[in-house]
């Protein structure tokens, strides 16, 4: 029950399992005969994010997020991504990122302020505060939005891509 | 940081979240003469939940979600809501529920072997897994879910409407 311990886990199970469901719809969309491009392309309205963006979005809290709570500046990345390769790319460079930040670094950040661009503005929040009121509902709500455009795509996906590999025993 | 630290305000403020959400939704509707059912009817594809069962999911899991972190067996709610009222009812009581609990026996259930229904079966895992990778990933679903479907209705809410009212320092 550590800061890194709420963070570190979840971003890699869900990123993982944002790749697995971008692999879904990639042999969705061979089967159906339709350009990937469309997926990416595709979003819930018009002055909503596609899906290429809400993957980068969700890569980028993972990133960022841990970044500033182990007090390291985040690598800034290009968001150029235009195939569901490339977005395969991003989401494991991600990983192999937040698995370099020292977890005893977030753990000691609970009580630190941290400051964060906010459109123009600036977002101040305590470190367990950001974690858990504003990382994690940012990360979880691209991740679920990716999942929803492409359950709206007829991708045929259901609730268990999108927990990914948690630590359940079912019987 | 601790485990009724990372649920308890979670639960509150995405909860107070939805509800204003919905209240935007049914001036949406009001102003552009739609009937309310209809947007609780809608899905963002068939075999999706609508928005009623969205937003009576995203209770359940704070609801009953708390509730076994503190050993308490978890109230159950009939799933008869059909209108924003009944559902901003559903959420103002799933509230109230929620602040019955003890925080000192959730505080204390991160290595306790939580049991819950899962589907015809049974999952189990340790209480702050069950946190973090289970019942959070789940409620950030169907809030985010609910918002999703709201958006592709052409309801005007932003990012700041899911989050909520944070604890945040903007400048």
């Amino acid at each position: 029950m550590t800061m890194s311990n709420a963070a570190l886990p979840t971003f890699e199970i869900g990123l993982n399992a944002l790749a697995a469901i971008l692999n879904k719809a990639e042999a969705h969309a061979k089967a159906k005969k339709i350009d990937p491009a469309v997926l990416l392309n595709t979003r819930l309205f018009p002055d909503m994010f596609a899906l290429a963006r809400q993957v980068q979005i969700a890569c980028d809290q993972a990133k960022n997020g841990s970044a500033r709570l182990a007090g390291v500046d985040p690598p800034r990345y290009e968001d150029n991504e235009t195939t569901l390769l490339e977005l395969q790319t991003r989401i494991a460079k991600t990983l192999a990122f937040v698995k370099t930040l020292d977890a005893s670094k977030i753990d000691a950040s609970g009580e630190r302020e941290i400051t964060f661009p906010l459109g123009p503005k600036k977002g101040q929040m305590r470190g367990w505060d950001y974690l858990i009121h504003f990382v994690l509902p940012n990360f979880y709500f691209h991740l679920a939005t990716s999942y929803d455009i492409l359950r709206h795509c007829g991708v045929e996906i259901g609730k268990q891509d999108f927990l990914g590999a948690i630590p359940i025993k079912i019987t």
